[in-house]
């Protein structure tokens, strides 16, 4: 039986060096919208731009010498394959990135920059597989999943956990879910350094596989075609984390495209920080919600802040 | 004589309670470019937007009653007026804002959700100051100039002081220079608050009246027709920010359009913070004189964050 107070302050421990305490900010206006106290932690100020720099770090500190000396893979078109990229680098571990050959320059830019070495694959699951698969029989590197994996859902956990310490009486948290590694992450957080604080989640209507999951009591996966500007988003659960959640998250607010765009440009504008669509559906499920959320004390976790400048949402 | 040290610091208690005290923030990637120590006052972050409203403020709260009782009025086009309506209406004051029949909707928004009144005009000095004059005279409110003003500079030097204070042993601040009235401030409050601490101005090529003005000696206004995408630093010296500026400011770096708009995005894109192309011109004077600032301490102003979201000008 895991402990899960103690795996995620060990968790904490362990990435403290490696990552940013990022902070919590507020916006008056925003509060008079809802009304309610909202608190948003900035995992857009994370080093790489995005939450996935805690699991990706925890995940590799855990790995064996012999492990770190031969590398490690994951397959991600975007903040996970950064997130790994980096934390490698900064460790001095060899790192293979598995990327769509129709990946974003800017991505895969990134990669590079942070010493990542690409090989891209034709932009399906089996050929992401296929190629991950080749790699790893070749080099006899170790492969890290980008959420099923409980030592990157740990790391995740860190950012539920400094939020909690930092605003102890948060009556919930709102969480973008993707394959939902960050969501299982922050709702095992509440589950025990909460003060009563429930976990909900924010899905895009387009990909709402954590919605139709939850309700069918098994994962039910999004059409291949399922589309949505929340890119990070587009994930799907796995075994580990529609356990956690069915278990530890209260329910799964579902937002429109145009939600999320409101919600993002009402951050930028007001709150001047940059963050990705993904983060902004958890600002949109409250203001889809708001008796819900009524003079409650609110955290929302902004996931990350990596988006492509030249391809921007906003008009007039 | 006027007490600099006693004035600046009258001035920072008098609005303590209606501004926002603003982070200083740093980045690691950023200071390896130049490389060197460099520390962001973000004054983005401040209410509305930008530093305009520590002078905005400063100055209302030093009318007396009968002007509070019959209202204020100001020309401007951007920043200045957003902080006269808010800072009006925070503490219950009547604000007239003469702004150019040009100036674009979002700008013109802004004013009026803060409880301004706007009064069009034709977008010329003489079409400024006739209506100006005419308000004035049939009202009989009081006119705040947005820089050509010592309480507005005094309500600016907040920021340096600021700044300095967090940030004791600073070689030198970069501010953006347009009218001069933050860089009069802010080189103020380094005279008396700072350790050995130079003031250095940045400014668009495009509308470089303050280096030039500072060459010969007194103030060379631009070309009507001049224009920059920094559009807050359009504004020329007036001979309150002049005096100042030759006496406090050691030097005035100019960059150019392009040298803007890539330091912007290197801002946006690795501190994922908004800022205006205004605030940009300081990274900009810094990268282009990286041989100036080696291993140096170096603070940089920036002036605000209010951008239109739908005409950016970044690029593949």
């Amino acid at each position: 039986m895991l402990d899960i107070k103690n795996s995620i302050n060990s968790s904490a421990e362990r990435i403290s060096s490696h990552i940013n305490k990022t902070p919590v900010l507020t916006s008056e206006l925003i509060n008079k919208i809802v009304p309610a106290k909202l608190y948003f932690k900035c995992e857009n100020f994370q080093k790489m731009g995005a939450f996935k720099m805690r699991g990706a770090t925890n995940a590799i500190l855990q790995l064996s010498n012999e492990q770190k000396q031969k590398g490690i893979i994951t397959h991600s078109s975007g903040n996970f394959a950064q997130a790994i990229a980096l934390a490698a680098k900064s460790l001095n571990i060899k790192a293979y990135l598995v990327m769509p050959n129709n990946a974003s320059e800017v991505k895969k830019r990134a990669v590079r920059n942070y010493g990542g070495e690409i090989i891209e694959c034709i932009p399906t699951l089996e050929g992401r597989e296929s190629t991950t698969k080749k790699i790893l029989e070749e080099k006899g590197v170790t492969f890290i999943h980008s959420y099923n994996d409980i030592n990157v859902i740990m790391g995740n956990a860190t950012a539920g956990k400094e939020l909690i310490e930092e605003c102890p009486n948060l009556d919930c948290i709102i969480v973008p879910v993707g394959g939902g590694g960050l969501i299982s992450g922050v709702a095992l957080s509440a589950s025990v350094f909460g003060n009563n604080c429930s976990v909900i989640g924010a899905e895009p209507h387009n990909v709402d596989d954590a919605y139709r999951s939850l309700l069918k009591g098994k994962i039910v996966p999004n059409k291949p075609t399922a589309d949505t500007i929340a890119d990070g988003l587009k994930t799907i659960l796995c075994e580990v984390t529609f356990n956690i959640i069915s278990k530890y998250v209260d329910e799964i607010i579902r937002v429109t495209e145009r939600e999320i765009i409101n919600a993002m440009q009402l951050i930028w504008e007001r709150m001047k920080i940059i963050i990705e669509p993904s983060s902004a559906v958890t600002l949109a499920a409250v203001l889809k919600s708001k008796q819900k959320f009524e003079n409650k004390k609110v955290g929302l976790l902004l996931s990350g802040g990596n988006v492509d400048l030249s391809h921007l949402p906003f008009t007039k």
